[in-house]
């Protein structure tokens, strides 16, 4: 196979082959990261239909908005993986690959001839990365799960929204989010255990799992305090103030964490008198008192509109923020500066979110959009060797 | 320095030292992770008070539990960086480390001299990250930012909550540890193009820039079409039903992708005459008639318990779940099966999560607890070749 040429702005991935056989989002945003930071990513897709996601509304001309987001920076093959012939050229394609990833149901793989034993016979340096619902084992392995099957059954809805309220998801997909960046993580460290190894471990993540990992705090509460964490609004469960409020027009949040920061926002909101009051002159006590210093701060806050008080809290330095809209976010100085977005391909008005990791090399990833189905088949195949009459017979008889 | 002898349970990063500068969460998190994937962390903290969670409540016995979670498989090591004596130990530290984690604001750690130019000249290959609110660039770097903040300014708060309803945090800290998992795969790219280069690349993460990220499609519909995604209770902006669902007794969500998934579901629930009716046919169909399915299925959901529901869902293969309390999470048989509650240290009755990557040499992190203040002072010193009346004197004058 040919090597790639080294690019000029090479990512810190840069010379890493991926195999990615995922298909809606918890695997194509691992995957879309991976190409971000430079690897070659080979989106494999089932011939005629691809993933799921290419059907997803609303569509820009004729293709999902959805899948165009995550599947940035990727190569599309069409393969029919139950046909002998195509499960040979992905056997082919793996020969040369570093890492694969697959987000299918558990056991799919393995009755495919294409687990991580099959691959590691072709290839043993190959890191074999699985994303699943709930994990390769255990009495849910085979169920199918989606984000908001694992926000609730792992507690995560019950810690969001309204104290009392109805259940609320977290209102991006961090379900499968979360699930993808634990696994670009175990692919990461498998790729660095190889250096000193030689072998390609497989790496196995689950959804479910992920979720409680991110509830690490609210699970350690669980386990060794008498408190059950629950869904407070906007307030952190430890620390106070640190939450949202209403001003005189706009709410806005707050967050006071140090003793000096304490200090700080009582000067700014001319609460100085809060500062020898016993019931909050600790961050403890000010957290086991937020009944009582809710309603204070409360009343001060209605007394100016939020401009002015971001503009007084950045005078003393106290953490605070505008409850933006992500309209409103994008337009901020801030993100502005750190060109946290990106038009793909450049100059056609079509704008994503960039990967959030600066680094040199990182800043690249704005110049390939989602493929097409099927859009690099002739190139891939003939790089495994295949000639233009043996490619045209595999698309007459659908294996790719 | 002594390398640290092989394990036999090795894990991937094992052999990885890293120099963990980080103090709060989002730093913490992310080395956290490096340890339980073998790495050798040692945490830096100021002599006397070390890390400022060291004191958050609630405590077990006299040590803090939000402390305790996040550090595990750390040694710490006391060192007042403003004294000539404890920089040049950490630049003596740094020569024999692979990885340097900080998350001060930005300009701190150049002022002390310890900047990356700085590390460099002692070890051109070490991996420098730094984790801040708002990166080490642009208007807004020199500001403290906390979780609520980053959700806050985002638009991670916008999107979360119900309808109408007010300002909702995710109830996890997302704004730090979604930096924390974007800096662990800035760090763990930066390894592996150091295996190529040779040499150590700095690594910059902004939590701002990460909740972004994690907005993903969110950022998308913003910016490429009319709509303005808000806040749906538990609802996915793109895909219906996928929610949760009152019942006869407690809420349950269900997750309808695919129209076979719909029909399962339509079947599961007796109301196979949906299936014919066409504002219902197709994904984006049932999402825009949104408002006129969901009063059908309530009704539906209304006859029976949520376990009932359940059960059927489970024959159908239909994803569903019940809306878990943490508490009720961490019982379910799947999370048992998975072990994902490990005890630190054994027999302590001190539980917490474990990282949710299964990988060979993964299962081992439970051995080790977070580390008392200056816990490892003498023994990672006599590694640095100082000898006791050395680290008596450094004791005694407040460098360690």
């Amino acid at each position: 196979m040919t090597p790639i040429p080294p690019n000029e702005s090479a990512g810190p991935l840069d010379g890493i082959r991926v195999i990615d056989l995922t298909h809606m989002l918890s695997g194509p945003y691992c995957t879309w990261l991976l190409g971000a930071l430079g690897a070659d990513v080979i989106k494999v897709e089932r011939p005629s239909s691809g993933d799921f996601t290419r059907i997803v509304e609303p569509m820009l001309e004729d293709e999902s908005l959805y899948f165009m987001s995550v599947n940035r920076n990727k190569r599309s093959l069409t393969l029919n993986l139950k046909d002998p012939r195509g499960k040979e050229l992905l056997l082919k394609l793996a020969k040369g690959a570093d890492v694969l990833v697959e987000n299918n149901r558990a056991g799919v793989m393995v009755r495919l001839g294409l687990g991580k034993e099959d691959l590691a016979k072709v290839n043993p340096r190959l890191v074999y990365a699985s994303i699943s619902g709930f994990g390769q084992s255990g009495p849910y392995q085979h169920r199918a799960a989606f984000d908001v099957v694992v926000q609730a059954l792992s507690g995560m809805m019950s810690v969001t929204g309204e104290p009392g309220g109805g259940p609320c998801r977290v209102g991006t997909s961090i379900g499968d989010i979360g699930a993808s960046l634990f696994a670009t993580i175990g692919i990461l460290s498998a790729l660095q255990k190889r250096h000193v190894t030689g072998h390609g471990d497989a790496v196995d993540v689950s959804m479910l799992d992920c979720q409680l990992a991110l509830l690490e705090n609210a699970v350690a509460r669980t386990l060794n305090t008498d408190e059950l964490p629950r869904a407070l609004g906007s307030r952190h469960p430890l620390i106070a103030p640190f939450q949202a409020f209403a001003t005189a027009d706009r709410p806005l949040a707050v967050c006071v964490d140090t003793n000096e920061q304490w200090e700080r926002l009582c000067r700014a909101m001319g609460l100085e008198h809060l500062l020898h009051d016993p019931r909050f002159t600790t961050g403890s006590r000010r957290n086991a008192n937020h009944g009582e210093l809710e309603p204070i701060l409360k009343a001060g806050f209605s007394s100016r509109t939020r401009e002015e008080w971001l503009q007084l809290f950045d005078e003393f330095d106290v953490p605070s923020s505008p409850i933006n809209s992500v309209a409103e976010a994008l337009e901020d100085p801030q993100v502005r500066h750190r060109e946290m977005v990106v038009e793909v391909p450049p100059g056609s008005g079509r704008r994503f979110v960039d990967v959030p990791i600066r680094m040199p090399g990182s800043i690249r990833p704005s110049a390939s959009p989602a493929p097409r189905l099927g859009e690099h088949n002739r190139g891939i195949l003939a790089e495994l060797g295949l000639g233009d009459s043996e490619i045209d017979q595999l698309e007459r008889e659908q294996v790719i």
